[in-house]
């Protein structure tokens, strides 16, 4: 049922979040903000039904989630969420921005050089966290 | 030098091929006719500078190739030589086509379904080559 | 539940299909062809979910999604299935184009050219259809 | 005459804009200021010509725009200039927020939520205004 | 007058087109087909007003429209009618071609690597006219 | 060697950046500081392979660069870069602007907007630097 969906696609959002809450429930309520139905989608649709899929582990899902948002561009909030996402599902901070560096070459530099401004930006918050 | 790194891109190529020459190298070839100066560019700084990078393994630079490439759309034969790559370097269709869904997510239906049918014609090609 | 979602899905997509099956059926099918599960997602969320929802009237998302479909370019069928969709609701040709000519003011006249050249076929199909 | 174009172009921009300006005309202004020759393209060409063509209704011409530039992204300060275009020729607000919604599932979640994002501000503003 | 606008895009098209016709005039047949008032302000807008204008030499906006359609992807007919353009305008094929390769640096490889196989197939086209 | 193609890509950097270091190396410096790697490819690949080919003088590149910027969208300091470079590599302030408009008929206005807007960033900032 469709309530099913949404409590899935939370405990999915926390999985992948940081511990407590980070960038990615912070997003999805800023998201509920300007419209609770998109928010219920990104819920029930989004980590409720396709990144709880079984086909594919959720490491590899945040992977492909900051390959395919650093090549689209103009995504920031998301990106920072799955960068953020990344790092709490076991990828080091080298094998993101090795992933980043990548997209250079499909969707170009700009693109790429975003994407790396992006990470640079996450990295910092969670030092700034650590040390305080 | 530039020679070291052509090798070293070409190696890379083939180690994401098919054995004796697949899609990876086709699509090498048929840029290479176009434009031997791509073509080289492709080689030394597209595979034997990025992908040989140790940072991330090539597994995870194959699977993110073909999250980008489905999200960026409209690059055909290369998504077409990434999925065969992404085969070949460890990945299940299963996996593939679920990180295909998954771009759904952040490019829209439309993108996701071209890449679907991408990666239906790589399966089907294999096929038909293990059949015969 | 998921059924009715799905159920409720394949009525919106029969709603705005020519009578007997047409473009949006052909394309659904083709779809759960490549991908039964990326077609599941296209009857229980695209159709089932958002386009059943109440606050717009399904004349108008036909006519948001040709104007969508056509700026982003590269999405073939889909348009082809969403023109034909918009003539079944309740658009004229002429009204179609219109949307389609507007887009050059947003997306530029490359991918304008694209939508006509797409809005022409489906006009063409569907005099012959007619003549026969 | 190009005369008569720029007068019948700025007539449609003030007819979807707020009564004695608003975001309309205001983004009009600032694309003078940076380059007059594409303001007068904008009055004569995009307003004047294709805006005021019989073929479509206003009405159905702004929620095209919205759901284009919805799907384009990155267009910040023409997209609210439609989204208040849109509500002022009689659009609701659910209605808009409907068709950026559904822009979800052509152009990607993130695309569609900056629409949204932008949609509230435009909201916003005219709460302030109507309270001051 | 808007007389003297289409004249003066018609004049425009034939000044970059092959002498006695060719891609660029066999495009703008072609969406004069599809639509006729689209094809109008191609003639119009785009030559008669933009193409038209005094500050920037015919050569330098072809190279620069070689530049952005490549940039873009998936503008086939326009992309072909601009490579010409280019070459009657002054241009050599090595500068087209350096021109394309030079957008993989912002575009992405695989959207320079559709555009080169485009500038080859004008270049062949051309080679196969001489011959004949 | 990898060194001489950065020492060639830095002296091109500076060929077309303003006289003892403008928005050219102060990107580059900023990239540099995000990733040095993604910085070196910039200096080795961009600049030093690319920029430096023989066969399309660096003024041109640089209008090329404009317009395939604008047309891609989202790529601020990187166009502000080379809007920059264009100016001193030769190109006067109306040949960039005239660039500029022209990509609305590619790409749409909305993005030719926003690159208005940063041209007119970087002539303000240029005349400031005059005066003081």
């Amino acid at each position: 049922m469709s309530e099913d969906r949404y409590k899935c696609g939370l405990e999915k959002m926390k999985e992948i979040d940081d511990e407590g809450g980070g960038p990615v429930i912070r997003s999805f309520e800023s998201v509920k903000d300007a419209s609770p139905d998109m928010a219920r989608y990104v819920a029930e649709f989004v980590f409720g039904d396709v990144f709880s899929r079984p086909g594919l582990d959720i490491k590899y899902r945040e992977i492909a989630a900051v390959a395919a948002l650093t090549a689209l561009g103009g995504t920031g909030m998301v990106l920072k969420a799955h960068i953020s996402g990344a790092l709490n599902v076991g990828w080091s901070r080298e094998e993101i921005t090795e992933c980043i560096l990548q997209t250079a070459v499909y969707a170009g530099f700009p693109k790429a050089v975003n994407g790396m401004f992006t990470a640079k930006e996450v990295f910092k918050e969670r030092d700034e966290k650590t040390v305080n």
